[in-house]
């Protein structure tokens, strides 16, 4: 399943592609997802805040479209609205991602309110860390609609 | 001087080139970079968060960068810290930033802090604008130290 949501990132979003985004593990608490230093470098040897922020961000995404899946809406409409992005430390390894997920009792409330409202807007975290520090902290906020 | 720093740009941060970052033009209130929507698409055939928001967060640092020449400060590290960002509405042509400049009286005293302290903090904003509407609002914190 996870390397399926990477193929329709991959063909959907075709920068994602070039920054070599990769759907790494999923379970209860968290997505993983990675890119790798040097596509994604800049001019002082560390990550671009742009590809580290655009990992958060489809990150966030791809995260909607799980929950989007579990809950069974069938076909949605998922973008971002805004975010906040804290650049911490240099990333100067290969980028990974912790987008973190809500609670069984959060999706369930969730999916109560979008299939009364047809659509709802929800807050996701994200960290890319590295041995251990936080050298990014992004928070998204994200619209699911129903179509 | 433009075009010098668009190849820097394209040497030094490699996604740069693969977005197909143009910087365009400058004068004394803002500096205007562009990025086609062809690469830069999402499923929705609008353009990629990830890709508008790097155009922004380059397009910022690229600003520090000029202003860095024409204070005089010879070599400089410039990063992001932090930036948020408000998603407006759907990009669905080629992607066009306005990143604004500060005025001549900020940029003197940015240039006789740098030289007291050896670094500043600045706050720019970019926008990016299609058929004059705002699709895009970004505010993003840089550091410039000397070296």
């Amino acid at each position: 399943m996870l390397k399926d949501l990477e193929k329709t990132l991959h063909t959907q979003i075709p920068m994602t592609k070039l920054m070599r985004l990769q759907v790494e593990s999923l379970d209860k608490k968290e997505l993983i997802t990675t890119m790798p230093l040097d596509v994604n470098i800049n001019d002082k040897g560390s990550a671009f805040g742009g590809s580290s922020n655009a990992l958060t961000i489809i990150s966030g995404w791809a995260v909607c479209i799980l929950l989007s899946k579990e809950m069974g809406l069938g076909d949605t409409m998922i973008a971002i609205i805004k975010n906040q992005s804290s650049f911490r430390a240099p990333i100067t390894k290969d980028l990974i991602c912790h987008t973190y997920l809500p609670s069984e009792e959060q999706i369930s409330k969730m999916k109560e309110k979008i299939l009364s409202k047809k659509s709802i807007t929800l807050k996701l975290k994200s960290e890319v860390i590295q041995d251990s520090k936080i050298c990014l902290d992004f928070e998204g906020m994200y619209i699911i609609k129903l179509k």
